[in-house]
């Protein structure tokens, strides 16, 4: 009998997420039947957004779910085959069965296949979406991003710069700051928790900025109200700073008037918004990652115990760029 | 020689404005050259946002400025007659030469004279557009509008009401949410001093709100994200809890991150957007008002010497309905 480890919700976590919150489970992965597809995982992501979920709707007790990339190693379906690789919604587990609803064969001759969870998958497509649709980013603006080195961050940025425009990016260490100075090819670039927002916002485009790609909250949000231009758009694809947030909750941007007089718009979205972008973004992304045009980090944890720490990790910016679970070999 | 009585902005308010901030003085208006028109008000506008250009921009010593209506008593200019009704920007002051910029005739036969400084002017368009443009209402929805018994808030509702959705409506008075219920037709209204917020737009729209037409900001807007329906829009008026901040400024919603999987957006807007939606909403505002669809109050304070009082009164609740300064007879 096939055995999958799998990690499980224990309990909610009380604001920052711990190791208690999460359990290693064993479970017995029955046969195929007909119309079914048997995966085996390789990869796992561990995203911000999920601890919003682990909040509100992942049941206790069960095993989590999120971004995975398997192969599929028996295949009683017509629509696969043996050695297919699958983008799929279930991460936290190294087995699982399939019909085949949620699953999307990837072509690794493209790219990498730890990508499709980085820069080929959601992240690289929230950073694409968030930036071109929701954002509505014409060539040669200038942009603010938050948590700029992160997996989605670290897109916006070059997606700018290969379209032309001048991109601010804020993490929170020195080594980051330098990373997006020196390899991502950011204009300039601050350590949010030593410089002061508004005055490097200042310095890094003069004339303010046109789009901010929020992923923070906080200070670097009112510093994004003083500082943009008329007609201005803040794309929300998340508040990192908000998800531990427990009991008290954090107060919001003072300065929201700042929207009226300069017709400035916010707008919350997740990636799901983008599924007709989907074709011409890994047609645009592959093509920047052939060039060169387009670098990515991943941090690599290895094996499905390190899936927790890896996640918390997230919170407490242990992660150079996409952060990754290896649970097998391809 | 004409003399004219204007206002004068004294001091910029700190926090609350107070009648030192303003001064009566006394100006002598040369004759009209060739070209020019003496245009005499006989209505002046006070509006919440002229508390931010007070703050802001408005030179201090300097005559204030804002919406006016007025006849043109003499005329130099072959665009204008003696006797044409024209609205202005130069409010706050009883005669004024110009060249002809920035005056635009209005049809008195079309709806009475001071309503185009009210359901028919500004405040009258920035319902209109707020809502329908930047709003994107959709007929049928339902909406929630803050500060609702006032001169953009009460068409706010009556245009909801008028293309067959739900409204609810807040206001600072067991009187003034008896006026929304039984004068202008709202669905569902409350008193946001005594009740909650958050349980009223439950109560009022079981399903969730569609639009939220944000005059006030703080504890209404949090309610408002909250209960907001996925892809809610709320169009940003203004937030008069805020325009008196002083020193410390007011904290923002704490529940920004509802934005984000809800697709909510958030757009501050001022009515200099709805310069091509003008004629539609002349003709659709005036259909309205003969149709009896449509009801406004005005409350009237006679004479230049009151204008500081009866701009201040906005702060503090005196009004209902439009707040004018009447200057002189038609």
């Amino acid at each position: 009998m096939l055995i999958s480890k799998q990690i499980t919700l224990k309990s909610r976590p009380q604001g920052m997420p711990v190791g208690e919150n999460f359990e290693l489970v064993e479970i017995e992965v029955p046969d195929a039947r007909d119309g079914e597809v048997l995966v085996q995982n390789i990869y796992m992501s561990v995203d911000p957004y999920m601890r919003g979920r682990m909040r509100l709707d992942f049941p206790v007790g069960e095993t989590l779910a999120g971004g995975a990339l398997g192969k599929v190693i028996l295949s009683n379906h017509p629509n696969f085959a043996e050695g297919d690789y699958v983008n799929n919604g279930y991460g936290w587990r190294e087995y699982f069965l399939s019909d085949g609803a949620g699953l999307s064969k990837v072509d690794e001759t493209l790219a990498p296949l730890s990508t499709y969870l980085g820069v080929m998958g959601m992240p690289g497509l929230t950073a694409y979406g968030g930036l071109l649709v929701t954002g509505e980013y014409k060539d040669g603006e200038a942009v603010f991003v938050s948590a700029a080195s992160g997996a989605v961050g670290s897109v916006v940025g070059q997606i700018v710069k290969i379209k032309g425009g001048t991109v601010i990016g804020s993490a929170g260490s020195d080594e980051k700051v330098d990373q997006l100075l020196n390899e991502f090819g950011f204009d300039h670039a601050f350590n949010y928790k030593t410089a002061d927002p508004l005055a490097e916002l200042r310095r890094g485009a003069p004339d303010g900025i046109d789009v901010y790609f929020e992923n923070v909250g906080g200070e670097q949000l009112e510093a994004a109200l003083t500082h943009i231009r008329p007609y201005g758009r803040i794309p929300i694809c998340g508040m990192i700073a908000h998800y531990n947030d427990h009991g008290q909750l954090t107060a919001g941007p003072r300065n929201l008037t700042e929207t009226i007089y300069k017709f400035v718009q916010l707008r919350g979205f997740v990636v799901s918004a983008f599924g007709s972008q989907r074709e011409q973004f890994l047609k645009d992304m592959s093509s920047w990652i052939e060039s060169g045009q387009m670098k990515y980090h991943e941090t690599v944890y290895e094996g499905i115990e390190k899936a927790p720490e890896a996640f918390i990790g997230l919170f407490t910016g242990s992660n150079n760029g996409k952060m990754l679970v290896k649970l097998s070999d391809a």
